[in-house]
């Protein structure tokens, strides 16, 4: 899908928004949910139970429809996104997106378009910060009753190309075709189509406006929210209403109307809710409802990523490329899987859950790591042992992804964190995108540096105030590329008393209750490490780079990205170390540093490397291509690499 | 719904199952793919080329629509359900579906829809055993052919009350309602009603018959599919055909006239496929179909548990009582959600993969367990180890099964066993229902005895020959209540090296290496197997029943239930050992038997059972009323459980 701050023109049409948005899908105040002061009681006459109108032609195939959403904060972009699905799930034609954001929904919504990459979608973005003005003057109760509230002013923020779009909250599930919903607005007859001309030449603005403040005088109320100057403005102008089938803005209550409609009704349209005391309500037809919404909650996005059935082709920017890219791919290759999964694109959804860091600290540091299901229970401890900030790439499906939430607000610890930052990247193909994970976790790190950590280590737990310090002592910054080393150590034992400090430490590995880390399979990994130094060390001390040597380091968050060629379980942290080494990094080991790795039994994924037999032999292909694009990049200074590369070694 | 072995009377109307999904859902022969002989390459002339006709309007509102379905073995039973999920999704009127099923099938899928628990779904059940004399004459290459061939004798199967019927292969999605396919039976004219009626007259068994023999003289081949027939029979006889739009039965292909539905149409109805061959074919539409499929592959089938929009409310069997029984549970009481997980039903699909086990030996024992994806990696270990019969719950979401699935064929270790039985049971609910999970494994195990064991425990190699000596030696069977104890260890490493033998075991444990299991935090749970003579032990020892004595036992097959309102993590296996007591069970220990658990990560269930003080507090209040419940049942031998659980102890 593009993305774009404006729109494209869509031909001389005059402004021609009609509010259908707001008759649907707010006709029903919600009482005592927004915090609203309520004008009217009852709805609007005529509102939302006219009797069922047949429905109106469809628009012509492959018409592109409009739709505008305001969405603000990281709970709403939550939302939005299920609302989206179950648009794109039911949908025929192409869909324009208008999406009225703060900076942080902007944030996550672009990414996630963008790499959604779903045909026949265009998203624009307005920033709604430019629209408080407009209407910070209605008091207000809620941060959020202000993004209700610019549901007003659309009509004068879409282009003014733009004849017709149909206003979404995010609340709102589809079960049809939104073009059904469309098909309304030729059923608006010509004399309404002239009033609401004469209308937006009489100014639509100053007619909410002067309602609005008319309502203020003479209300005792502290605060106004959208829904109710829209009632007041439609009280005094019925004839701007064009009522609609009940089956289009089903809300679940015991209101008599509402439950008229689904007993006349075999067809529900659209679905009004998702907040989560409506998804408690004891009514007959909740689990229609609730089922509804949780079908588009744990849906598979990437399944609605596919062409519109006899419609041109639509493909959004790099979705070419990338198919072209993928058509390349001999499927005879032994590495074609590895390959696929590296071209493969991830939706990715930035700060999933609320994230309000502290402004950064000039030498702070990010623990960045990923992870998968399997390991979330090693999210409290980690948040015990780190209380700085983290940027966490979260590997998972769409269902997961509700698992983890609710896992989340089920835990205190991890509730009560504001400074951790859980990315999703959602689950496409069979090889686990390791280092495409870490690169997404390392680009949304915040902090000057990073501490590329794995998820089964345990920091020290004076480890982040400690790197805080050596970061400034140390002088870092400044252009000097150095990478501290976080000395790695393991416990065998599934119970296991964490040492308090170096010296408990150093007590425990005499006593072989911890080992350095890998010592029994893979020595080479931290051997440069040097231990028998570090026991001794009292100060940073400088180690040369080897081969295979892959520690866990501290650098500035600038630092080159992990090579996503490598997926699975191989060589992928080896790899940016070789990387650092060949872009001048120094490496420094910290005295006081360590971690500790718990033991775990094999993932799913780290199974299927270890049974794999193509596995091994494509990773040493992979590795060779490597090499060679080293030697492109740094010349004869690559040599080394592959010298160590071609040296007789253990497994890999 | 309904389960029946024969449908209700639908009124007096006379046989008219029209053949439409004969139309629909075979148009195309798949060449090659049914290892069918060809009569004609082309489609017959009129089919699945139409133009577009307009859509006929859908049938009265709850007006009841009839689907029949032939369905043999494991896999075809899976492919079932993945229709029936897309029939559901769409569907907004009452269905009775109608399965031919072999042995297999009919137990797989009655369970599942008793389970399944869908209002305004009724399931009948035919015996396809019974039809095959009238189609085994036909010479066919495959056991599943015949299963084809029975799609031909469907109209003297079906109910003669049945006025029609849409007859579905198992490898067909739909992407509408079903009812808009339904709607063309009344498109029918009268004229072609009529000639259908004298046909049945004449007699359709003769004409097919009569066709087919020609066709077997006529031609070299060695078998004769259902297509084939179906095409002769129509090339001789094109009245009786009724053309359906393209999109009723869309088929990814390189053909041209598939690929000009699809260019032509904004909408596709039905998709036609589902063999692994297509999943993998290059098209640009391949998306649309894949997806469709997908997104019904791993749909979470209890989002489809809901009551008809506007239809009056047709409960299946149990269900309103359940509702009843949840509606008494009072919201307020601490151990809610532990009876409200207790009184789920969840959705069970028995046999998920194919299973061949060997007739039962008068001795044989089944390993019994349960799990749930975070333990997957176990089962190939456990395969090693265990080379009898198994029967195994696992606990899954419906996309999660399809990852097992995979899980397994990517194994051969696995796929090798055809002795293994692996029911799903889809997750429901907060809390993990493992005694609920434990009899759903028990009652599908087909040998006399059963291995009560947990999923992260390896049994000694030797352990299933051992075991089945011992019984046999013991003289177990005839009404002698015995439970065989086998005693559990633990390592706290994960790297170990299994014994191959008690000596090597009893090293071990001197070592350090090894401990009896739960040594650390509740020896209680063990204790009464008494260690130390179990290690000189020679021959079996009875032991006598102590409070919290938990053992892992073999039992005859009709033992005790366990008790399924524990749910979680504490206290189930404990009930049942209390229950074996209660009934008069003696516990043998055998001398030469060992299991030995290995460490995990906690589970996430785990996690949430440990960190809840709810939980804890209810536990005990269960655990109160199980007493209260031996007492009723067991009268004053019931007061010793009572007394040891009013004794102090440590954590339960």
């Amino acid at each position: 899908m593009l993305l774009r701050g404006r729109p494209r023109a869509l031909g001389a049409g005059a402004l021609l928004l009609l509010l259908i948005g707001f008759f649907l899908f707010g006709g029903y105040p919600e009482y005592g949910l927004r915090g609203a002061t309520v004008l009217d009681g009852g709805p609007p006459a005529g509102l939302n139970h006219s009797a069922c109108a047949p429905q109106p032609p469809l628009p012509p195939k492959c018409e592109l429809l409009h739709v505008a959403i305001v969405c603000a904060g990281h709970n709403s972009s939550r939302e939005a996104v299920t609302l989206v699905k179950s648009l794109l799930f039911y949908r025929k034609n192409p869909l324009h997106l208008h999406l009225v954001t703060d900076a942080v929904a902007r944030n996550i919504l672009e990414t996630l378009f963008r790499t959604w990459m779903v045909p026949a979608v265009v998203v624009s973005f307005y920033d709604a910060e430019k629209l408080k003005p407009l209407i910070s003057w209605i008091p207000n109760k809620h941060y959020s009753g202000l993004y209700g509230l610019m549901k007003l002013v659309l009509p004068g923020v879409l282009p003014p190309s733009l004849a017709q779009a149909i206003i979404l909250d995010t609340d709102v599930t589809f079960a049809s075709d939104i073009a059904e919903l469309w098909a309304f607005f030729a059923h608006f007859s010509g004399v309404i189509l002239l009033r609401l001309d004469r209308l937006r030449q009489a100014g639509w603005e100053q007619m909410w406006k002067r309602t609005a403040k008319r309502e203020l005088l003479a209300l005792p109320a502290t605060s106004l929210a959208d829904q109710d100057i829209f009632n007041a403005v439609i009280k005094e102008h019925p004839d701007l209403v064009q009522p609609l089938p009940c089956v289009w803005n089903v809300q679940l209550s015991e209101h008599t109307l509402a439950e008229r409609c689904y007993l006349e009704a075999a067809d529900l349209k659209v679905i009004h809710w998702n907040s989560p005391k409506k998804l408690r309500v004891k009514n007959k037809h909740a689990a229609f409802f609730r089922n509804l919404y949780l079908t588009f909650l744990g849906y598979d996005g990437k399944l609605l990523r596919r062409d519109l059935i006899g419609c041109p082709s639509q493909l959004p920017p790099g979705a070419e490329q990338l198919q072209q890219a993928l058509a390349q791919l001999d499927e005879e290759d032994p590495c074609f899987e590895f390959r696929r999964q590296q071209l493969t694109v991830h939706r990715v959804h930035i700060t999933f859950l609320p994230h309000q860091p502290l402004p950064p600290h000039p030498h702070d540091v990010t623990l960045v790591a990923q992870l998968s299901m399997d390991r979330l229970q090693m999210l409290e401890a980690l948040c015990r042992h780190w209380p700085g900030p983290m940027s966490l790439a979260l590997y998972l499906t769409d269902a997961e992804a509700q698992q983890f939430l609710r896992f989340v607000e089920a835990s205190p610890v991890l509730s009560a964190r504001q400074n951790v930052a859980y990315h999703v990247v959602y689950r496409e193909g069979a090889l686990y995108p390791v280092n495409q994970l870490r690169n997404v976790a390392l680009a949304q790190a915040l902090t000057p540096y990073v501490f590329l950590s794995d998820i089964d280590f345990l920091p020290a737990y004076s480890l982040y105030d400690y790197l805080r310090v050596s970061i400034e002592q140390l002088g870092l910054g400044g252009g000097r590329k150095t990478a501290l080393v976080v000395p790695a150590f393991e416990t065998l034992h599934y119970r296991f008393s964490f040492p308090s400090s170096k010296a408990e430490l150093l007590a425990l590995l005499d006593a072989g209750s911890l080992y350095t880390f890998r010592y029994h399979e893979w020595p080479r990994g931290h051997a440069p490490t040097d231990y028998a130094r570090w026991r001794e060390a009292q100060k940073p001390y400088q180690v040369q780079w080897a081969a295979d040597y892959e520690p866990y380091v501290v650098v500035a968050r600038d630092c080159p990205r992990y090579d996503s060629r490598f997926v699975g379980f191989g060589w992928n942290k080896v790899a940016h170390i070789v990387e650092l080494d060949a872009q001048g990094y120094e490496f420094l080991v910290l005295p006081e540093a360590f971690a500790i790795h718990l033991p775990h039994a094999p993932s799913l994924d780290i199974s299927r490397f270890r049974s794999s037999f193509t596995y091994r032999d494509c990773l040493q292909t992979l590795k060779e291509e490597f090499h060679q694009d080293l030697s492109r990049r740094y010349g004869a200074a690559a040599l080394k690499y592959l010298t160590a590369l071609q040296q007789p070694r253990g497994p890999a």
